[in-house]
């Protein structure tokens, strides 16, 4: 969609609708995402993990502030925006709290890595201005190179650890989708969304079903990247 | 202290290890906060709360990275400069874990104000980028319009909150008593500052209790600001 057609999109209530409920959805996964590393970075075994690890939290909060505001200029309230979103997000992070640092450090990278996948495959649908928000979020907040190395480095250590956290990765990916399928089916705008309107095109079975596909093929690669079985 | 005189007091070892010594002791005061916030924000009643509280936990961890930054500039290890400090400021943080969200609140604006009243005492005694590189780690979070609003809007609608958050500010200043003494007998370095060097005057006795009757007055201002006796 180009920058002419951003008007004509917001135009349509049912887009605007929307785009509202898909940013306050990310805000909010923002916020919980923020709320578990600083939670996790409790966990770190020195001090310099812990502040690495804070700081991947205080990225999460920056880019939750500037989807607030984006919500606002919209015309919504950005709280009542996120609020739909906290139930599938909460029970999403209950049902996965790590047990100890490593399952912490996965989470954050795969966990993130899958919701952004996610909602980068949604935004190709979006007008430019929402769509560059929404990756910009989405950018990894320093989460991969750090996380590869630490993880790496205690498998190679200590083998075991390996089988453990490939099947703490599939737990993971499991529950996203849970969580994924009841957020889509409890919120018509979004459905709306992925149906089509003015200007924009549907996104038929087929290509949600491509889209699924493609989002497993980059867990796999990011658990592989870990040197872990998907 | 003139600009002209920064390098000739970094000359003085002394004085060096004095101030890692010191923004050690910031940087990890500013980490402890950080988790703290960070962890009050999830007894936010509502979701603009949770997220004006992990704002201010944000604006501490980016002074963190400052100061952090500094004293690898300085020629020590951040981490290692931090580490003395950690016993003392996380019993301050175990001693006064806040029961609910009103006490955290106070927690937030009485601590932090202490912390900074006092280093801002210290900081005047030392070189012009030293100095200003720790006022502004101890500018105000965004803590004082946001908490003053919140706790007098509560102590208004139920007064028998006002006797209680009176008592819990009490115990603040007494236990960041108690810590702070702790830190000044152990850091060699830290005491040998206040006793003044090369180009740098002492602190007599006279002038610390002169310097510790302004801090006391400073946080009876901060309870009153608040709508509480001291």
């Amino acid at each position: 969609m180009t920058e002419s057609r951003v008007s004509a999109a917001f135009e349509d209530e049912d887009y605007r609708r929307a785009v509202v409920d898909l940013l306050g959805a990310i805000a909010y996964g923002e916020l919980a995402a923020f709320d578990r590393l600083s939670a996790d970075a409790r966990l770190a075994p020195t001090l310099e993990d812990k502040i690495a690890i804070g700081a991947m939290a205080c990225t999460e909060f920056q880019h939750l502030l500037q989807l607030r505001d984006r919500i606002a200029e919209l015309g919504d309230d950005p709280y009542a925006a996120m609020a739909p979103f906290r139930q599938a997000l909460d029970l999403f992070h209950e049902h996965t709290a790590p047990s100890d640092w490593y399952e912490g450090l996965i989470k954050a990278y795969v966990g993130d890595g899958l919701a952004a996948d996610f909602y980068r495959e949604i935004a190709a649908y979006l007008d430019t201005r929402t769509r560059d928000l929404i990756v910009a979020s989405l950018a990894d907040a320093g989460h991969s190179e750090f996380v590869v190395d630490r993880v790496r480095s205690a498998i190679a250590e200590d083998p075991r650890l390996g089988g453990r956290l490939a099947l703490w990765g599939r737990r993971l990916m499991g529950e996203a989708l849970t969580q994924a399928q009841r957020v889509a089916a409890e919120r018509d705008a979004l459905s709306a969304l992925l149906a089509g309107g003015v200007d924009r095109p549907a996104l038929d079975l087929a290509a949600i079903g491509r889209m699924f596909a493609r989002i497993t093929e980059r867990h796999a690669e990011r658990m592989a990247v870990l040197g872990l079985d998907s």
